[in-house]
């Protein structure tokens, strides 16, 4: 019997214009607002529009901090933690990808605690961080229904994640409108980036039977969505499917966290400035041949949710929608699999991953 | 394209012993408890001596009310409500099956605002109700994970529900030890409840997405334990299966509701003092006669599910289940039908539910 354990406490509103017309649901977190945002998404996706009009309709004043970068810093959560400070908001208002998303998490705990942003990775805070609303502008990241918030820090080379369960959003609007003016690549990096943590989440060792009711969902809707992916021709249901299933993608990690897939990952963001989505959708066809060994079942469940014939297929799929292709040296090899061997998540891997197993990935890859 | 939105902020723990392994999650909610129990179930299930253990181990003080009745009145929680003022505990850790559990809500509202009972039904409330845990005995309420408490109110000769968000226990522990020692009558009953509130909810007009995810597992697993329930035998797997589907339906109504099954129920309890599960159970069969004209497909799958040929034999597994036949007047059915008309469940059924057709309902069942 599988585990049935679950904590997603993230009130999901699905639909189009519920940002409007449920706009009263943000005056339970108070009268003061702070936006964060990147420079561009939010603005040219509807969602800040969108936003503001809520927020004005209601008579919450707010104040609008709009410099997270892609794949945020420590230095640039510090930044927004120090403006949330000097405003004192009552809720943070958060609007874009995972940048901005993981951004407002940084942002929520440096608003309450007076700590370095080295200190969030302590992930044990004296005071609650404030509470966050989350509209996702990419399908991707599922940061609107997890507690992780995902930093670089420029000191380790690499990105690193904290979390407590009070960073989970109070409430995530998802509404496909905001996703419609992506572009073709970041639509597609951003949708393997989904498919990575549902397969991640269902091949991992901690998946349990209700992170496996979410992960199987959310691959069935993406498979719906191979075709047009491909085509890079969206239709308003596509956009949806690829929304939904990003979420539920959320979900199934904040319950099983990721593989070796995402340890490795990072380091091809970090180097090779390879999109995050882009770079974990390289290393997905080995994963999957490496995991089948311990897990065939389960990769044969993912297969055939696909409605693909073989790992062959997954990965020439997986790659198309990828692009570009990086040539690592050797010695790059080795030093990612050494600093991939130091994340938590290489241990919720199948089987026993070691350095030459990871080695191998990058190789292959 | 279904609707995914989703509100279940009620932290599941499933497993063995967990009530003890994770005794300290109690310290969070304060210092102070009130267990709230009936008279027997708590105590033979052993659910209410680990509790004790927990509490004790975290130096914890409590208080017991152990006098909520089965089908509790609006005077017996207010019997609660009063040693709770009295009292004045942090957090309520209620254990049993939907009796005590839904009391649990009643008294963890009256606890925190000076009102009648009565006043329950206002669903607005000045002041939070108490935290509740929840540690279900029983594989059926669902309670555990729904914020509504049903009640009997003898003035108006039924049952009503009331909620708030904030009803949904912050916590439940799974935990089918306690409920092995469970009399096949009651395990068959409770289980019947359990799969009406998959099946009501998987039918409801309105199901979305999110739930039927729930539903779907929760209809599965129960279908995994037909041949235990049949025979009267549960091994420990048996007892986990039900108890987790029992959850799941409670998940799924928590988005959906019930249907006209439990605004029918709720007078055969009523004025036979049929169980509720049976009660529901008596009804089902014809249920899905009604439902097949307006969502043939849906009620294929759940006959597909549960491995069932048609209505006639998942009808006669049902009767099979919940054993005894009522004999109904005339009379009775038109008042059972005319005062089910006045539920607001009633109208979550498919097509026009009419007196006539809930008439028809009854006579047939």
């Amino acid at each position: 019997m599988q585990t049935y354990s679950f904590f997603m406490p993230t009130k999901i509103i699905h639909g189009e214009k519920e940002l409007l017309t449920q706009a009263q649901q943000l005056t339970r977190f108070g009268g003061k607002c702070l936006l964060v945002t990147g420079k561009n998404s939010a603005r040219v996706s509807g969602a800040l529009d969108d936003a503001i009009k809520a927020l004005k309709s209601q008579g919450i004043k707010y104040e609008h901090f709009d410099r997270v970068e892609s794949n945020p810093s420590l230095a640039n959560v510090a930044a927004g933690g120090e403006v949330a400070r000097q405003y004192e908001p009552d809720f943070i208002l958060a609007i874009g990808g995972g940048s901005p998303l993981d951004a407002a998490k940084a942002i929520a705990t440096l608003a309450t605690n007076q700590i370095s942003p080295e200190e969030l990775y302590s992930n044990e805070f004296a005071h609650t961080p404030l509470p966050i609303i989350a509209i996702p502008t990419t399908a991707g990241t599922g940061s609107e229904v997890t507690p992780y918030s995902i930093l670089t820090i420029p000191a380790a080379e690499t990105k690193r994640s904290f979390s407590v369960p009070e960073l989970f959003p109070k409430i995530a609007f998802l509404d496909r409108r905001y996703t419609e003016r992506l572009p073709v690549s970041i639509t597609r990096d951003t949708a393997v980036d989904a498919l990575s943590h549902l397969v991640e989440g269902y091949l991992s060792r901690r998946a349990i039977g209700t992170s496996d009711i979410f992960a199987e969902r959310g691959i069935r809707l993406w498979a719906q969505c191979i075709t047009a992916l491909r085509e890079g021709e969206f239709s308003p249901e596509d956009r949806d499917r690829l929304l939904v299933a990003s979420t539920l993608g959320g979900i199934t990690i904040s319950h099983t966290g990721t593989t070796f897939v995402h340890s490795l990952g990072y380091s091809l963001t970090y180097y090779h400035d390879i999109p995050h989505g882009r770079a974990n959708g390289m290393l997905m066809g080995e994963y999957l041949r490496y995991t089948q060994e311990y897990a065939p079942q389960r990769v044969s469940n993912v297969l055939s949710w696909l409605g693909l014939a073989d790992i062959s297929e997954f990965a020439a799929i997986v790659k198309e929608l990828s692009g570009s292709v990086v040539e690592l040296t050797d010695q790059e090899i080795k030093a990612y699999a050494a600093k991939a061997m130091g994340s938590r998540n290489v241990g919720y891997s199948q089987g026993e991953v070691t350095e030459a197993v990871l080695q191998k990935v990058l190789r292959n890859s």
